[in-house]
């Protein structure tokens, strides 16, 4: 938690009164005392935009009643003075023209995931943030779990051999039954094909299992097999996911996301099998890895505990049996992210956080993964 | 625990010395004291046979040196002297041959899973059972855990709403190395398509998955699609298996079986999600039953404990906290079995063992599951 | 599960109808077929007795109407023919007079837990065991688990260093309730002193901690302090039992047994620290023995898998993942005995089943504990 | 996560350099936005206070080098500017001084426990704090919890009945060799008695067991009587403690702390009974607590999830399945304290944080426990 390092000035598109995962990025944000919050673009809507930034404690002059109005305020800001930085955590279908915007201004972009609403709009993205040079992160933010990296370092360095089979699941619950009807925010937005992309669960969800898996292996998706499906009368996107895996080298894979996994909560999963061993991480349990080997005991490795990597190391504030968990998880991504803009580089598998490379990727699945069970079935390449 | 029932003879087919499953199937039809274990043709190596039996203690004159053999003496006995049942417990391209001769000569049948080596002969083995009315059991032993009964109970009675989705799993790792080629028997049969069948894991224990997920839901598979894959050079038959399933009433689902995951046991785990509610049961942890609901706290039932169905009351020996496990459900199998012969009956849904009914249908799954995978992964109704 | 041993015939004395243990021994005794159930006089009423023994299937002549008639039956018989053992599973109070009885007469003994009613009666009986060299078992059946043996095995081999702090619990909670107010037979005897002895709680279950603690650090507890309560009005025998312990060598302790902790089945936990690592053992998860060290990652053994001592190995029937449980490990208990008995021998130590003196030992630490707490906490030597 | 509350000016004792839990306390004072560290005397060494401000980016000019030139300093500004109270986050010696000086003045406090060295010097300070009626939070920091806190109100709302059995634990094996040996600060100072006190293991995490219980079940403890060791040769306070207590109204419960059980982090659990049910709450778990009742399933609650009371809902910031941990719940215990600092109150009832009445109770406590067991194990009224 040393803080010598150059204090970022981070703004904001998105996150105002009723939103859910805005206050999480900013809590993650500040929480090592690295980033100050300084100027935001709240709401979509100006009143509600100005009213959350006074709630939050922003200066009038840098509260903005658009995302326009605050990429024109900062870049007239001098250098040092105007953010780092912004981080948009807005519905899908904005991150595009938001982020292109700030991107071709020059601007480093933390961006939520899915990264842009389609494949296209992706590259096009990637395109431009590699112009630019500007660092880019997108929050898929479980592979900031200092047990994920772990995972990461064992199946990288060969321990558990070469990997066979994954299963990655994300099972959830708050989607059983017809919440978009009731005016609840998040669901309303969540199944509506226009903001939230063409994948429902496969792409709120579903996106992250991906990133867990490729983040996790280092595998590339060769191929894939998708059956989604929408339980909820009316619902417009998919609440199920069931998704064949194939990846190049051999290994093979299931993936599975749900919304309608009643009880569910945020069981995200990760299972990975190799010549040699496995290993099994839960993100409801995130300070301890299982791993498995030919011959041995079974071995539970825990978060400050004997045994990590660097990387793990690193990303732990507390010693072990002291929980750390989501806010602190999610810190780590800000915080690998604002190593990257300090030294002026966009290399997330350096600095290890999700780069706009990933964010492509990520929409190449999502798209792949629609494409396949639209067709009934099929085998196609992500 | 009620011994006043009449006993049964049971003659055994294999299960002679080296092999692992006949003790089990022993032992689990004398827990109770209802089945006496009378005669057998424990090899198809003659002096092996007979070597076997005068170490498990047959009479001499019961210990026959070919099933053949014992078909023609345990025929000869006069009836209440002869055997009431046979057992078999051969590898599995023995079934076919020796259950239909015991069946066409009148004799009650308990078969081991897969029942035969094609649905073929399946349907045909059950044709002649029906033609002769004698009770057959095959015993997917899971299905005698009681809170798998109770797990069935939950569901068909309508407690977790309408099933949505499935996903179960059975994760050895026995075979992740090349043991067929160490000598080890078991290895080397189970991965041999001419005594095993057309599937390696998928009809060693993929089959178990299925039936497991038959008997709790109910619901019949409309289509599936499948994943066959065989990680060790040379092994000739699947040894991972993943596979999307469509149920009858618009269920999904997902099974996946696979003896190549490092540190798996076996590691049976059956998931099923409704509208109303969900349930979680674990093979390894076979006394509780984890139980969600749309708006409550998770509950966990326990064998023996508060909330359970007659059924699964009179599955179980011991009182909550002593635990009961793989012997005693293996024996409720065989309990069950009995109940139907004494009252000359053979109906596995009434009497709670799995019938040839089940029996068959678990051939057609592992055949449509091996033709949708050499499709390259087509839908295909079993 | 060989079973070219010689089958020892066995008598029982309780066990009737509407007992409970009863029906568990003789399981226990049936399951590897090495012994043959013979002979009972089931029931201190003579006619319950004879009733039962027609419903077990004994012969009429050796359903005997009380267990001073089944001494002479038997004693009558020519050796080959009569009894080789007699299990006794009536309440406490008779363990003492029938116990001495067959010990008097010659015949090898199997006897529940505690073994008498007080030390004295314990001592005298220990003596008499030895002058006749028979074999004497006190079925403390916990210790049969494979991983109890494991556990016994890691600790006195040295791999947790010297044994510094040892904590075992036993919480149940079937008499949270004035259960023996309503008729129901378990609670009734084990709540008077008469039949159950001094210990009510501390004498049911915290003897079976005591001997899990002993068995498996083997090291002797030079005093105690307790605190009994008996936290139902009008109950005679305390429920709850709160014991410090202080171990020759300097260990230390706590050992509490409870039967008013609601929810509680059978809880019997035991965790052992030493100077270089630590051990945890649940009854209720019986399977599994978690291990942890000084500076590596826990870890986690499973019977039928890696690391296993000799001993577990021998303790175990099936592979790992098929569980085991609680008849098994009864019926450990019951092997071991009778492997000394083949042998004509008595050291329960050599054959790996609780002897004479541990039962001893268990009579001297329930007479200490209630000296204790009737003193108001002081120590006492056991 | 609203932030429309004042934020709070906060100045630091202690915590500055090698430290660990000065850090925790800045990062759980700001993790809500609602607290802003403005000044400090980081360290005992005055030049490594000043360094230990200027890493942190105090303003020179309230970086003192000593506590008692920012007691001077921060006294002469304006109320306002100046600190609204001190975090006292020093070796437990000094305390007392710093508390008492900065109560006189005036000003709000948080300490770290236990509060000081002695009981008496708990009751003058206790005495002050009411006297200046300022408020005083003592950092058992495991009170915030969410699921503490519906432990909690389950208790003492009468849902598990009358409370009998207690059973709370801290197992670490942190201090298992003779670490404070090689120079490692934290374990050098908790091992000596003229900075830690007179409770080694019993003072810095058994006064954390302590308070779990008196905080959820509101009981008092009646009388003690206790066994302390040390295990490691030279060590100047225990390193184990083991504690029987009996509480007002006559429940009874086992308190164990220890420092020697090796793998154990933080293994901190509470365990209830009452006559109508039973709850477990596991601090390396947290987000969860297990309850049972006399005649349904266990039931499993879930920070975030259904069924919690408001105060176990206010203590939390994410749905359930995104875990939150210890940061959290120690910022909850800062937030409810600052809610009583703006409101001019000092009811740790009321508003939910550990007041100077808590701290004292620890203290009594600790005393009690080293006078039981110095007196060779007598009950002791704390």
């Amino acid at each position: 938690m040393s803080t010598s390092k150059r204090t970022l000035k981070m703004g904001m598109v998105g996150g105002g009164q009723d939103a859910f995962i805005g206050a999480v990025h900013r809590a993650a944000a500040a929480l090592d005392g690295q980033i100050e919050f300084v100027a935001g673009a709240l709401s979509s809507t100006p009143e509600k935009a100005i009213a959350s930034g006074r709630e939050l404690g922003l200066a009038d002059d840098r509260s903005y009643p658009s995302w326009e109005a605050m990429l024109e305020g900062e870049s007239a800001r001098e250098e040092g003075d105007r953010i780092d930085f912004v981080s948009i955590v807005t519905p899908n279908h904005l991150h595009y023209p938001i982020a292109g915007a700030f991107v071709d201004a020059g601007f480093n972009v933390v961006c939520d995931k899915p990264m842009t609403l389609t494949a296209d709009e992706a590259a096009d993205l990637a395109d431009r943030v590699r112009a630019k040079g500007t660092a880019f992160c997108v929050t898929y933010n479980y592979s900031g779990y200092p047990m994920v990296k772990q995972a990461r370092h064992l199946v990288q360095s060969g321990a558990i051999g070469e990997v066979r089979k994954v299963i990655v699941e994300y099972n959830q619950g708050w989607l059983a039954t017809e919440l978009e009807s009731t005016g609840q925010k998040q669901a309303d937005w969540r199944t509506d094909p226009g903001r939230a992309g063409a994948g429902g669960a496969i792409g709120d969800i579903g996106s992250h299992a991906e990133q867990l898996v490729s983040n996790v292996t280092g595998l590339k998706i060769e191929s894939l097999l998708a059956d989604l499906t929408s339980f909820i009368k009316g619902r417009r996107l998919d609440d199920d996911a069931n998704v064949l895996l194939r990846f190049e080298g051999g290994a093979r894979g299931i993936l599975t996301a749900s919304q309608v996994c009643v009880g569910g909560r945020n069981d995200l999963r990760l299972r990975v099998w190799g010549s040699k061993g496995g290993l099994t991480w839960h993100q409801e349990d995130p300070n301890v890895l299982h791993v498995t080997t030919l011959d041995g005991p079974d071995m539970t490795y825990h978060r400050g505990g004997a045994g990590l990597c660097d990387e793990a190391v690193a990303a732990s504030r507390l010693p072990a049996g002291h929980p750390e968990a989501f806010i602190e998880a999610f810190a780590n991504v800000y915080l690998s992210a604002a190593a990257a803009m300090r030294a002026g580089q966009d290399d997330g598998q350096m600095y290890g956080y999700p780069d706009v490379a990933e964010g492509q990727r990520g929409m190449q699945f999502i798209e792949a993964v629609v494409a396949s069970s639209q067709a009934g079935g099929t085998w196609v390449a992500p």
